[in-house]
């Protein structure tokens, strides 16, 4: 710790990293930024936008920056991500307006780059801000993420065709709604990791993605589900096993 | 009514087809049997064995055979189908063990003959039973039955290589449990009517059925659904609609 | 697929129109117009307006005029209908306020004509616009509609006022809220398939249409049911069974 | 109190009639029998006989004849109405087997003699244990009892049958199972209150009653409702109304 | 039939009333005003103001007077009560703002006058709008009404302090929120019929009424209960209680 | 480490002491009993017999009094009672046949003996085993047990019977099945902390506890809660806050 | 009762005070105000401002300062909290702007003060307004309050270092949204009574604090629980508990 | 097609594996062993002995030998793990009663043998059979597999002392039921991926696992889920993660 403070002393580290060094947060007037999820498990720290403010929100993408050389922004609207691209100005600025993801990153950050593929296949339409998630989150991780887009269950044909990018994947994130089939579909035809990602469309009984969540966990093949929406923590949880295999990858080259 | 009572006096018409032409019931020892039912819509009415002795069975099939010319068993045990084949010798006995129903029908009994078919398709071994069901009030009903077994959402190759007979049938039926999204996948594949029926399989959250009729009810295609486990119903439905298609053809013919 | 780039070429076929038979959807900039469910099912394919603007409304409105030859649009308000209608200046505009639906058909679209008839009941005021959309796809497909309304279980007169309408018809719709009874009534008095609809009115325990939807589901008689507010899906099932009457009745003519 | 205790000193009242004037309960070894709740609202309490042993349910029938005059047994098998026979060998014994009641009287016990009616509608064979405890407690308050039985609202035709015994009575208890829409048709046809009592028929989704108690709660006409299979409390609730309207009468009498 | 379209030829029955007469409803371009429900129960019909605008509720209020002499308002807002206030210049209005209830009576109008009187009392401040809404439909039953509020389960005392208020009544409503025991603590003090109103205050798990419900449903004495907020089921099911010990005590006077 | 060893080595420590002392756990055939629990929070740990054969439940109180000088055995019928003192001849049994719990102490094991006193009060019969639940793991704890039964929200009389028993108890749990409104009466009497006990009386809609859990999280007054029939929990945090208090009184004496 | 009044006569007792005596509340415009619940349990009542317009929520403050010496406003936002300042320009006013609440204290209100110490823990930010409810009613009644924050269960480091204050602490209070796990892990770790306080964060399935109370009720070791954002119950029983430990400290010393 | 059948014919292929190679079933008396999905994702087909006779259990097991060289049972009791010993006396057994697995592999079996390793960790003695199912899948599948137990979030000391373990493995399952914190816990201490298995310990409100499962899916850190008791999905999921690893290890091995 004594290091830590003399680098501040000295200039060569500033107070927020020396700030996150020692508590594992950056203090903001808008909250804390939890610097030290990145360092605990290797997976970029989100600002969820949605209930924030964009000065807030923008607040916070500053102190992300700072200590940890990008901002990942989620649910983020226009007004957010023009608040944190004024906010940053030097900063590179990656939007997606339909996951609403924004990633701010500093000049000089370099990614990591990872030797492993994702595939994320979507049902439909209202699944692409969940799955866009997923992949904001999958790139910033360094992997390659491949897009498989509108492959509902009762499109068959449509899956069939896209059967060669599901198996060359690593790992396979496949997001719907309603109920919810497409992964269990997906799943019978690859020998990889399928993580089941539900999204909440659908309507009267069973919507919000019930339908899609209770499907999930009643899959007749194998495969593990996140919560509705929760298209970060697929994202996420197929980064750490994509970064395990390029790890293997790496250690026997 | 006169006539009905002087046909009992005469002896031209039995007691218990009396009572029912006058009250839509028979009644027994063991409850009423409904037999206004098959007059009103044209649905054989089941005997729900489950919960009767086999006595209370067979004194209730007895009153169906001899009122309706037929009795239709459903939840039937070994120990039901016997006390019912021993209470009618003269009957022509169809028991069908996996689907638990019992057949019995009076020897001048003349069953309906529809020109239609029906196909019945199920995701697995443990949906034999309301898919059985259906068959049996099916057949009762004139209706051809085509099974389709096994052809779970997560084997595609065998729903493919079913495709004709599915394509071919006037209406389907499709059972299935856990997720329930196997008629999702034939509803896009087929332009006949379907009729999704849950089972109630799967265990955990969602389980008994429940993530099952969600799933249907959430279904991204045309397909309309019945209770879990309600085989006699998606059957009788089914059988409804068959006949509506071959009143069609024999009216034209 | 040579012969469709060829016509594209020769300018026989639009782009959108190959885009459509190649691909099965129409690409645009307010997302994807699914021309193919037409062609899969015989259905036409609805643009869900909830949710969309009136200028998104308008853009896969006039792509679906565009690639088969007329638009469906649900759950649209008065600024929806303003704007397909301004879009698509050529075509015949037929908007239901009370459904919400608004049909746009180019000049030369013929519709399908089928010899069967859908009767659509309702229990009450509020009914009126699942009941309306689901009369709009079946008129769409080409079926006979009859209407009847307010027949609620609380007043069984007017139920039985209707009842040579309700047994004449080939299939019968029954729209319900609250408690959801008016199906198996109606099951009870005819002998053609009845498809449950329920309806999301009601409130406190049980609101939202869900006693509705589970009564439907518990019915005592015969009938299948879809979700909550699914006038859609219960107008394209009766439909689909309607157009196997009607091919029936032609296939013998 | 003094004089209570004197009354036992002198032997003109038991311990046990005291106990009761002075506590509200009798002590038995099966537990307690609550008396005052006669007094309080002058509904005879009942013993439950499910979960207890046919000497428990014997014990505590003697301790209510002893302190009350009568033992109103519910849910009682024919164990338990033997064992409560054999332990009151000189009380009058009203058992009732499908209603699973057993009444047992002092012979000197009075029964109160109420002017008024009230029925009791069923909807099915299965209703009968619910319809039945209902039936039990209205007699014990001394109210007249009319039961009207399968009169499902899949059977319009015999509702309308029994319509003047309906409208006849003070008050109409109407029990029914799987959608429970019985309630709302009957309260539809009368201007007397209706009770609904929903009946733990029915299976899969909103089985075992839930989809009949949500439906009277959703009901489009006036009607309250008790909990699933509640038949004590609704024939209580009935009996109470019955008492009001009897008292009225007698009152101007 | 012919008589009533004499009479509308002669002018002495305005087209309103005798399409009421037909038909049962008052056709209007708000909806249609269901006038039957009056004579069928007796029971004033109410018009629901929420989610109507003010000039829809005027108009219904209108066509109520017309046809039935006064119209009971529910849910009115300010907007609501202004407009039918302004629409029926010559009526007789009664506003109860907490209860948001309109009454709006044509000068001749003659509200029945009953000999009977139900107490309602309520839990706290927020059950107030739900208790409005059935002292205003049994004011317009011509019933009695005393109101006894802020009586929670939490402060026996006021409970004690109003017993012979809640003795002497005939029917007592309870209307409670939150936990829902209110009504079981009245029904232990009083000998007459208790209707529970649960009222959807409470929050978190088993909010909005969801606790209130099942708790009076769960009684642990004899009382019915209507739906969550059902303020106008609540007082109509009390009113036809009350009209039937009025009908008895004027029978035998 | 070394001491715990060179102890077990010199006979001074049993080999299972010394288990506990390094692990927490005594390891048996039957399973582990989690000693350590008793270290922790002072809370004596309990065998929950149900579920076990009685040689298991044996067992493993064998291993506690070995390892903590007794055991506390919950939900323990007459088989695992009698295992208990078969297999502990030396210890002092105390069984509560209605709690279904033993205490088993070795002869020179000391209770702890704390200055403070816990009300236990129940709405009924059917709570008397949660509450000797938690009556047993209180007087474990060292803690005077005061109970209070029969005291239903419908008998408001016997609550205020006992009110300066409940006002003088340094804490209270108040369990109750059905409504659970119990606590929320009691608690509005009293100004020390309640502890409200669901328990899984009650049938039908809410039932098997589910409204008394509801009703005690929504109370209008301040209590705490534990989960449904969690009597053992619900007795060790009342004996928690006991123990915080006996010691202030201890601390300043 | 006498001599409260003739206070209000000569003067000493505002009217206020007095009907506040009598009665247990003061009435306003804007509704009652029930300052019984501080003289019943010692606990300052909360005015909800959620709902209640800036005017409504002033006034109450007014009649609680006047009453009991001091408002506690919960849920206020910063229109209400300057409604408040304005209305009593003399109180003292401490506003916490993220717990949402506003004390105002009349000038010579003096506060108790307790030798009594309560922990607060919260998982994160969004768990902010619940718990720093729970802090301003326990520093209302005197409790001296420790805020540990952002110590959730995925960073047990934090739990840690904060391990000598919570065990320090008399009572400690978890709020906990998402799974709801840290009471549990804390209690684990201490050996004071722990209550549970689940709080509305999370989304999609379990969301909205669902997961948060179950986990809680379900909790492996000892704790009991309050409602989803029940911060000023949580805050409440800790008083109550922290008052009897300080009672008792007092009573020795 | 035409060589398998030849080598049927000339008996170096049995009629058993040719069935299994051309339809994926092999076909018995006690049902389907669905041999084809071991080849399409290279996981071992489970035989699930619940709800099977000990006779079915062991036909299916030989047919799972004869087909694909080894038989995985679950859920089997002592009587089934007989049956399947004495139908396979050539066979090697491994039972683990904790687990009730049961493995029979023909003498010349060979397992595969990936290069990786799974740590399972159970929160405590009720966990044991899921992931006791998990281990046998994996061990099936040729992973090593470290078990942790009773490293409930109760215990953190325990979690601590096992991060070594819990760190280098390739993946983590944790098993955990009653409020299901511990995969959250074990998620933020590692860099693996982490996949939470919930069991159906925990009763009364969220019991039966439902409380595990929904705060699985709410976690605040990254993991993913498998549905309640989902042993042998939960170890198939991490199988197919550690064969991926493993996998790309050999790769640039």
């Amino acid at each position: 710790m004594r290091d830590i403070l003399e680098a501040v002393a000295d200039g060569s580290l500033s107070p927020a990293e020396a700030e996150v060094r020692l508590s594992g947060y950056a203090t903001t007037d808008a909250g804390r930024f939890d610097a030290a999820r990145e360092t605990r498990r290797g997976v970029p720290e989100a600002i969820l936008a949605e209930g924030k403010t964009p000065d807030e929100t923008a607040t916070l993408a500053v102190a992300a920056v700072e200590t940890s050389g990008r901002a990942l922004v989620t649910r983020a609207d226009t007004a957010h991500a023009e608040a944190v691209a004024d906010a940053l100005p030097d900063a590179d600025i990656d939007r997606d307006a339909r996951a609403k993801t924004v990633v701010a990153a500093a000049p000089d950050f370099e990614r990591p780059d990872l030797d492993a593929t994702v595939a994320i296949a979507t049902g439909g339409t209202s699944d692409a801000e969940a799955a866009g998630e997923a992949a904001a989150v999958l790139r910033e991780m360094g992997v390659d993420v491949e897009r498989i887009e509108d492959v509902g269950v009762a499109h068959l044909g449509r899956v069939l065709d896209n059967l060669d990018t599901l198996r060359e994947a690593d790992v396979v994130v496949v997001a719907a709604g309603r109920e919810g089939a497409l992964p269990t579909v997906v799943a019978g035809l690859v020998d990889t990791p399928v993580i089941g990602l539900p999204v909440s469309t659908g309507y009267g009984h069973g919507g919000d993605g019930e339908a899609a969540v209770l499907g999930m966990l009643q899959s007749c093949t194998v495969l593990s589900a996140v919560n509705v929406d929760a298209g970060y923590i697929a994202g996420a949880q197929a980064g750490l096993i994509a970064r395990a295999v390029s790890d293997a990858r790496d250690d026997d080259a």
